[in-house]
């Protein structure tokens, strides 16, 4: 049984772990991740080297769970509090995924959230295990979200049972992020409610 | 009128076009954008720098060229010779998306092609000019051939009159995009398959 910590020194650790993300996140926007180091990260956070190594055993992990954190802080922004590990389940599944990425259009415009995110996921494109880690930790938990939410969809009738979820979500999803990263064109609420639209009915006639 | 170079200058230039063309692409593979310089693709090439400001005012410039010069013979090899800029029109745009689609994964996978591809898409992320100059100069001429297939299947009632095609194409385009560019999901054939009949037909029943 781990013993709980007094008070005073949870303040204190809470306190650290604050300024090391902190720390850690306007690092990785300013000189990018390649010139990110621990060394780098304890003097702008004003902590000693060890108390980084006491909690986290590479950059990359620190990066991880700072860009984590401030995730949470962006989703939760983004839908004005609520919680943003649920995805609605209303019975309509088009309203449902309209809300869901209008809420990330809102995510990837957040200002404070922007630069750190393009700055893991610019290394993430060259580096495969950060990539990939930022896959795992990051992007699949919430892809996940929408395979239950298609799964749901599917026992109501309202997806074809032959649809594998975890490739359908990609027909909203990727247009989106694609054009995050790659400026191919203009983000807003009617472009991803035309993607759900687009993706639920086809664009073939019925 | 520009005099036409003696035969054996032109051979020259080529020579040297070629040689400083491998130099920047190794470069940016080995070293990243950021510390890609002029000074160091001249070095590499085994030419003077002012060879290379004659032709181009800047290592963007370079880059791009050399790039777009790969990117054509990455897509001459992953449609055996023919020519990857026609987008092939049967009349079935089912069996036309797949081809061109089916084409894309095997340049993606196309070593020679990918590291150099994935250090200009990395650099892109966190830098909005070279970003922009990618989309203009290699991504949207090739978006711009899928408007003008899904515009052809619009004449032929193929696709809805009320479908857009810039947004239509990017049903295909993207998920393949994110899948390579993220690492969301193994790239395949039958994947790309997939995504084309999802789009065309949705994935709500008929």
């Amino acid at each position: 049984m781990v013993k709980k910590p007094a008070p005073d020194t949870a303040r204190r650790s809470e306190k650290s772990r604050r300024a090391i993300y902190d720390a850690a996140i306007a690092l990785v926007v300013e000189v990018g991740y390649p010139k990110t180091t621990i060394e780098g990260i304890a003097a702008r956070a004003g902590v000693g080297k060890q108390t980084i190594y006491r909690w986290w055993s590479s950059k990359a992990e620190v990066l991880m769970d700072a860009f984590l954190d401030l995730s949470e802080q962006a989703a939760q922004e983004a839908t004005a509090g609520g919680d943003p590990y649920a995805f609605p389940d209303t019975g309509d599944l088009a309203a449902d995924l309209k809300t869901v990425l209008r809420a990330t259009v809102d995510e990837l415009k957040n200002p404070r959230f922007e630069a750190p995110s393009r700055a893991l996921a610019a290394e993430g494109v060259v580096n495969e295990q950060l990539g990939r880690a930022f896959l795992t930790r990051l992007l699949e938990p919430s892809l996940q979200l929408y395979v239950e939410r298609l799964r749901s969809a599917q026992d109501a009738g309202q997806v074809r049972r032959d649809v594998d979820p975890r490739i359908a979500l990609e027909l909203f999803v990727s247009p989106l992020a694609q054009r995050w990263l790659q400026y191919t064109g203009p983000i807003s609420y009617e472009y991803t409610d035309t993607l759900v639209d687009y993706a639920l009915n086809g664009i073939a006639p019925r």
